[in-house]
């Protein structure tokens, strides 16, 4: 089978083409043939060697989510067969035409669904989801505060609120990006300047003074301080992405009178368990709004997957609007 | 009846004794005749016109906690007779002979408790509770990190821990009033020199490595970027005192990596039904370790009412192991 495998830290260009030996499923795991796989921020932060892999994913073959086909699966598996559709998050290794998952971590794939779009959903609703509903707590009628609304995580974000009845406030640095937002069901939009980045009015205006009830942080450094002051008494804020940087001056004071929680959180890292648990929640509550068509993938574009390096760097332009999907073609599997 | 009131924003001299008129009990109030009260560091803050009571509390007559007998009830009154000893938290008005109280609010008083040492419960140990426990989801075997240890609410949650199965580090700045800590089974202290404060080293070696998996920020400022390093993966920080300072630098790559959780609280501000519910669970999971003696005051000193601004200068002066109470004499009353 060929992967592509990192050759050193830096750019795209430490991604090499290879073939590697064919893999076998663990007792409980599923071998799959993956179709289609997708980018993220992370990958470009793991290429330049700032996000090293958990130790149970392979060492060198980036790549976080998939859909494919089951090709053959372990002794102990029970809710697969080969020939059955899949899609799911992974450690590491997606950047493959093969790869290995315990059972209860792969989604079923939605049975009208192609495996470009799948390939889209696993870490941008899996994240939102847990961020949003298992950690945030968030309930219907509520209005969310949503960063970056135009990326991928963004998009899937906002259409989750829509899709449970909470408002969304979102914001970006981008005017054209934002107009896409409505798509989504995004009701106000605020095109952030600066620095200092500015929307605690906007957002306070847009909810009669009150402040957004959660925020879903995904840009950081200085978003922060201004995200407290734009949050209602009682605010939670869940801080996932970190692309404005890491140092940051927050004024405790707010935190305090207006009772706030701030919760930072990766999915990568978690051990087993809680990655199955998030899976098996996502397969409950989400997997049938994929099958309505409630939540839907945002797709920048689909490229053959030996377009890769070039993806790689579309997607650090910061010129992309959702996900941008890669696809083995026929003849390489 | 006698209260102390203030006549503008400043020190302990701007506290003027004076005569008011009698209190009368709404439907559902108790009217408490106040035996002792005690002093914490929010009342000097109020005093400097930083800390403004809530609209339900008298806004001249400070003062938080107070232990007393019942004088008169409400017609709709079902919890508490005359005559009955009660305690509990108000949001202003305890430094006064008279007050009332929501009959819900109210805590009864353990039997053989004196007024003087259950004047010195409430406040410390619903702040502890109710951010250790109800907010800070607090288990058996967990560490607890607890800044200024010597504290009013600092040693109560030192005791709170020692009666659940909670080890404690707890922190301070003074060696002397440290020394005092083993009296509420705190095995490891901390010495807090700087700035900057250093202590998440010793909180490790402590903790095998680990880190605590809850930390009790009474101190703000510079301390809570320390705090961070200083907890376990998916460690909680209670932010309920600022101290140091209110404006701070956090690294939120440490509150991603480790999924950190921070969350600022007061008691003071909120509605009705939170006070009630906080008072209520206090009766249910506090009142039975007052019997049994598990939890017990921590008392600086006793001082009669009258000595109110001398004891406000004594607090102030950072030299006080737990609380000052202060208390009626029976001429007064």
């Amino acid at each position: 089978m060929h992967v592509f495998r990192t050759t050193g830290a830096g750019g795209p260009e430490v991604l090499s083409y290879e073939e590697r030996a064919e893999l076998t499923p663990g007792p409980s795991e599923l071998l799959v043939r993956v179709r289609a796989t997708a980018i993220n921020r992370a990958d470009l932060l793991q290429l330049r060697g700032g996000y090293a892999p958990p130790p149970d994913a392979p060492p060198d073959i980036p790549g976080l989510e998939y859909a494919g086909e089951v090709l053959a699966v372990g002794p102990r598996v029970r809710r697969f067969r080969p020939g059955d559709r899949v899609m799911g998050l992974v450690g590491g290794g997606a950047w493959a035409e093969q790869l290995t998952t315990h059972e209860r971590e792969a989604i079923p794939m939605p049975e009208a669904m192609s495996f470009t779009d799948a390939a889209a959903l696993p870490e941008v609703y899996l994240t939102a989801f847990d961020a949003l509903v298992l950690q945030g707590g968030m309930r219907p009628g509520e209005t969310v505060l949503v960063h970056a609304v135009a990326s991928g995580v963004g998009s899937a974000a906002a259409l989750l609120c829509r899709a449970t009845g909470v408002r969304v406030v979102g914001t970006g640095r981008n005017a054209k990006k934002l107009e896409r937002a409505r798509e989504w069901g995004v009701e106000h939009t605020v095109l952030v300047e600066g620095p200092p980045p500015r929307f605690a009015d906007a957002v306070r205006e847009a909810t009669g003074g009150r402040g957004a009830e959660l925020a879903l942080e995904l840009v950081g450094g200085d978003y922060l301080s201004e995200t407290l002051e734009a949050l209602s008494p009682q605010g939670r804020v869940m801080v996932v992405g970190l692309v404005a940087g890491h140092r940051t001056q927050v004024n405790l004071s707010t935190l305090l009178v207006k009772r706030l929680r701030v919760t930072g959180t990766v999915l990568r890292s978690r051990p087993l368990e809680e990655k199955i648990a998030l899976a098996q929640a996502a397969e409950r509550h989400l997997l049938p709004l994929f099958r309505s068509g409630a939540l839907r993938p945002v797709i920048d574009a689909v490229l053959p997957m030996q377009e890769l390096r070039q993806a790689l760097t579309r997607m650090a332009s910061n010129e992309t609007v959702g996900k941008i999907v890669l696809a083995w073609e026929q003849a390489h599997s």
